[in-house]
């Protein structure tokens, strides 16, 4: 970097050195002479021991009036403490107040209900939970990179303004280009498989937008999906790619994470346990399996979120959900052909209660059969021409699946709601700040 | 991975042995009793030699048959072969045709103007020089994150969909959000300045929207920004990230794209002699360099892509463009103490031609100048007011900047428009395929 600046994170490699915290104070108590600051930088935290007899009266005055989420700069000597959640602190020598907070900081020790937090999330996120969430989320990002460049994938950036939809129609966000009715991407999926032609195998990572008026704790507007898809790729290989990203992806928040599982108290023991490969269920035996466990889902219906929910409750494991019937499920999947009346597709759905954070499927590869499913499904040949010409130029058996990051972080990090699994996040009734 | 599929991109290390290439036949030519298929599996190009002779009638015919853009199975050995562009060939012993393409592929030796090949973009990436963009692209993305990471930055994915604006009114496109009027961002910014009191140095890289009427090859209606944002740094440090990421972009580049970088034959003696630190220029050293270049640019107008084309013309090295009159600029850069009619920001001009890739700034961080500053340019304190209590509650100096993506990747590949960087460009007459 561009200056040797000490962070905490960095921590342990500094003991018993003069270190200079640029920060913020988060907590403080104060014993007489001795006055505890908590400080966090950023990058973790710790706690800033002031002692009058030690440092006088000018630096004990600053330490007085640093009030919460003042911005400060600590400089001092770096000591273990095993007493200190962090294992160290400082024994401050000098203080620089940077800007004191002279009104009351609005969040408080008191609890706050839902809706306060979410209009105050810029401030929200400062606290020590929300910060451990967003490391987290930072790293998945990360491994999920990591996990396709390794294996070989090109990122291939589907577009967002898209003429035409891709799940549905009466979920689209609609916008005005230039003119013309544009509506955001709902997955970019259909882009992807364009991409497969020419690089094999691909993946996006980017926004998606659903209008949905759900109002449960596993919906938001706006969510980050990654989608990938594979050229020479039957439902069988996509399944194992989906349990390798997966493992990995648990490897990696074990192994970089701990600190933030610790802070947010996780259970790691579901976590560890987990294990490929995962069980599955067809759709036919997922509805048997329901009905025992008092849900009264019907044949040919889809899976709704208590019937996710009672499922899931049930499993330790994540688990796959295969062959659905055709008609719960979008016209680019290709029918089983053992089965007609089904798809070869599989959604994952994640343990403890989590329910669905994948769906793939492998894609209808045959020109008129899929030709004959965009006119069933009423989809317009000039839109959708682009999609139809992949099958017409070098088809090949292929195969994606799209995974919803937030769904994923809530259950990794055993949130309540997804809304904390997101920086700023998009529901029905919010869009700010 | 899932399975041990042979890619071309690792052909050194199976010399001499039997593979097996599931790919596109790109090419064709054949010679009496010999047929050479150009094939590509998306991470290579390889010639295949069908010998009359050798495989017998059976699968010579299938040779015969494969049109260009057929997918195909060949099966042989593979063998170095100077003559070829890529050192390899491979002798088939079998071939299994996927699907024959039976009308002419529409993109053919010929030259297209560039709307039919837009029109086709799902075709036209299939083409090399299409395919080498989208690799460079694609490890531009992943250089790009291992530097954040590497220096210690989290990921903070800031929302698209926003109540307000962040550069400029004029040119946002608008949605209706259940009822309400929201706005597709222009940049994260603003939202990654309430994330340093929470995570100390944060960067977001996503899709960001303008809905310009520019019809210059510089401009996309929607593109991919990285933007990053650090609690505790002034310009001068600020700048220097800058180089350090320009810097560790080229060396990526130039060892990792190799053979993508001559498939479009970019001349790498310009970019192997970029070195930091980049020359700079204030806004007033460079209108008296742009008048002495023949611009009739005026005290005080920003820079126009004419005026930056001219400059960069002239300069072999990245240049930084600072100390902007803050008329021409955002409202949140930090006016200079010095000179108060000039803000502490920085553009960053590619060479070669190209003009501004990175725009960045120290930010006002005074509740006073910055709540006068909004006031001034309109903004409600209904909408902003989140952004005013960045100030209120633990105000930092901090800085940033964005980089615009397309336009680093035309500089690097030295593309004449912009449009050839993203796999499905968004201009002003052109939102599909």
């Amino acid at each position: 970097m561009t200056e040797n600046r000490f962070f905490l994170k960095d921590a342990k490699e500094h003991l018993g050195k003069t270190v200079e915290v640029k920060g913020w104070v988060y907590n403080k108590r104060s014993s007489g002479a001795i006055i505890f600051l908590q400080v966090r930088d950023g990058t973790g935290f710790i706690q800033a021991t002031v002692v009058k007899n030690e440092v006088g009266s000018e630096v004990f005055q600053k330490a007085s009036e640093a009030t919460l989420e003042s911005s400060i700069i600590v400089e001092g000597i770096l000591r273990e403490e095993p007493r200190s959640p962090e294992g160290f602190e400082i024994t401050v020598k000098k203080i620089t107040l940077v800007d004191v907070v002279k009104d009351e900081y609005p969040i408080g020790k008191k609890d706050h209900g839902p809706d306060f937090l979410l209009s105050n999330r810029h401030l929200w996120i400062r606290s020590k939970r929300q910060w451990a969430i967003l490391r987290i989320r930072s790293r998945i990002f990360q491994a999920v990179e990591d996990f396709y460049q390794k294996e070989k994938f090109t990122r291939f950036d589907t577009p967002i303004i898209t003429p035409n939809a891709c799940e549905g129609t009466t979920t689209l966000f609609e916008l005005d280009y230039f003119g013309q009715k544009a509506y955001l991407s709902q997955s970019g999926q259909l882009y992807l498989e364009a991409a497969i032609a020419s690089l094999g195998r691909v993946y996006d990572f980017e926004p998606v937008f659903r209008a949905e008026k759900s109002k449960t704790k596993r919906h938001l507007t706006e969510f980050w999906m990654t989608n990938c898809e594979m050229a020479f790729c039957d439902l069988e290989e996509n399944i194992k790619v989906q349990e390798e990203l997966i493992m990995y992806l648990i490897k990696e928040l074990l192994e970089f994470c701990q600190q933030e599982l610790k802070i947010i108290e996780r259970d790691l023991a579901p976590l560890k346990n987990i294990k490929a490969p995962f069980p599955r269920l067809s759709y036919d035996q997922c509805l048997k399996k329901l009905h025992e466990l008092g849900s009264d889902i019907k044949e040919g219906e889809d899976l709704g979120n208590d019937d996710e929910t009672i499922l899931m409750n049930h499993y330790k494991q994540p688990l796959f959900v295969t062959h659905y019937p055709s008609e719960v499920k979008a016209f680019y999947m290709k029918k089983d052909p053992k089965n007609p009346g089904r798809v070869l597709c599989a959604d994952l759905m994640a343990p403890e209660g989590y329910g669905e954070i994948i769906g793939g499927s492998q894609r209808e590869d045959n020109f008129e059969v899929l030709k004959k499913a965009m006119e069933k499904n009423k989809l317009s040949l000039k839109d959708y021409g682009w999609y139809l010409d992949l099958r017409k130029y070098g088809s090949v058996t292929h195969s994606g699946f799209g995974l919803g990051i937030e769904r994923f972080i809530a259950w990794v990090c055993k949130l309540e709601h997804v809304r904390e699994t997101i920086p700023f996040p998009r529901t029905i009734y919010r869009m700010s700040p």
